[in-house]
């Protein structure tokens, strides 16, 4: 393994989960920071409901004027595409209407999440998302289908590999381009990591997969480790490590940006990603946020006499 | 791999990285909560100058009354075994008093850490261990050589795996019965950390090699992965994370008994230890330390609805 490919979701999937709400301002001014950094997969908002997701507020503004500032010779977003989260047609007709080159759908790999989360079946949510998938195909654009809980659900305990092997094979034949399939609740082990793995690539090849860990239990890292051993090269993180764990209040959440890369630098594998400017985008986002972020590197800073 | 051994360290290595000092009561009351959790190898002590390392002080009283306790037929330590560290024969001397079954000795991989630690090159404080080691296998004690910053080292940057290997030779050679192999700044990645290790099991073998990572850049459970692929099957690990880095003050420590064991656990990997009374342990040690450790798996607390 020489390069991944990093999904950079700390300003969608982080700060949904996060009480300090940023503005649009410091979102953009975050995102900035990122792209500066290398980012070029950014998940920058979701149209879901403000009253929902108070967090995501203004995400059509927000990418609309990253959008503008892109076209400028001079702008860090000059090679960065943008993500939006999506979760009907309503919010992809809003979606497209931004001119954004990328959407994502989230289903989950148990029943009991998809109430709990989008209040349907599994079964009505792929419904609903094969027509989303095919309208944003028909314009074009690039689907991303999240699959939550993969490893375990927080009301169902164990969840099959043979479901989400099933599921997502279904997103994919509905025409999304990758599906990330996410430890949500932040359980993985690794071994249990290699299992799934080995399944989702039987049945749906490598090149759509993405792993979506959360570090909630410490074990992110070693999750990646896992996955780079199977020949998985795309990792969705989140910068500072923002977000958390509804269902473990004083836990952290998805695995920190800064702490992917700096284990990754540090093994060889390219990233295209500046681990300086990453710890910037980290003090800026603790900053606004007015906490402690869980990155371990953020905390701990660059090695002095090592090269990373 | 099956079954591993898990090296408590926290009430050593730990808490002399601490600014919070616990009294011997303190330290006896979490030595229980450790042994009640399962600990068989416990790092309880130092005899060092309290001068130098205030944390320690009381170690001889700490030591005594455990071995005291131990004799009773209900006591949690009924099964574990204690280690002390010595610094030099004056240190083993006091240790040898007290009746304590094993003593750990710390050399440096480079020169420059060696000087601001112990004050002596490397050479030197091989000629003062070798007499320790000699004297203290003359007890029938076994003997445990620490050889720390072995991934790099804050004042020389990059060390050469040649040397560390070299060390380790020595250090099994004058009659360490095992070389605990650290991370003293928690730098190192997986990539690094197997080579290391082959090197190391084609010149001493396996069953003499233990390895201490600290988690400061969040690599730890990812390296202890790493040792595991190559049958690497004893591991120094501290009670919440308790511990830090004197040269990132900011930075977290060793790597946390629980979120180690938490892994281990869910790959199917036996540790011998009871992740709840451990998650008790952090509980107590928390409380007392007055701050948040850095366990992920302490904080998060066990999921509900998977066994672990």
């Amino acid at each position: 393994m020489s390069q991944v490919r990093i999904i950079e979701v700390g300003l969608r999937d982080g700060l949904q989960n996060e009480k300090t709400m940023l503005s649009v301002g410091t979102r953009l001014e975050l995102a900035r920071l990122l792209a500066e950094a290398g980012s070029r997969d950014l998940e920058i908002g979701a149209f879901v409901s403000p009253q929902w997701v108070p967090q995501m507020a203004g995400s059509r503004e927000l990418i609309l004027q990253v959008l503008e500032e892109r076209e400028l010779k001079s702008s860090p977003f000059r090679r960065t595409e943008l993500s939006a989260l999506v979760p009907n047609r309503r919010g992809l007709d809003d979606a497209l209407s931004t001119g954004i080159e990328r959407v994502a759908i989230f289903a989950s790999a148990t029943e009991a999440f998809s109430k709990k989360n989008i209040n349907c079946s599994v079964k009505e949510s792929l419904v609903r998302y094969a027509d989303v998938v095919s309208e944003a195909r028909r314009h074009k654009k690039t689907v991303r289908g999240y699959l939550s809980m993969c490893f375990g659900c927080p009301f169902e305990g164990k969840v099959a590999p043979a479901k989400v092997v099933r599921l997502a094979e279904k997103l994919i034949e509905m025409g999304c381009d990758e599906v990330s399939i996410g430890d949500t609740i932040g359980i993985a082990d690794p071994k249990q990591v290699k299992a799934l793995i080995r399944s989702l690539i039987s049945a749906v090849g490598r090149r759509h997969l993405a792993m979506h860990f959360h570090d909630t239990r410490g074990t992110a890292l070693a999750n990646i480790l896992a996955s780079l051993d199977l020949g998985i090269t795309s990792f969705d993180t989140s910068i500072g490590g923002l977000g958390g764990c509804p269902y473990a209040p004083a836990a952290t959440g998805n695995v920190a940006t800064e702490d992917v890369v700096y284990m990754l630098h540090r093994m060889g594998v390219k990233t295209g990603l500046k681990l300086d400017k990453l710890i910037e985008a980290n003090h800026f986002a603790t900053t606004k946020m007015g906490r402690e972020l869980s990155s371990k590197v953020g905390r701990a800073g660059l090695p002095r006499l090592i090269p990373v």
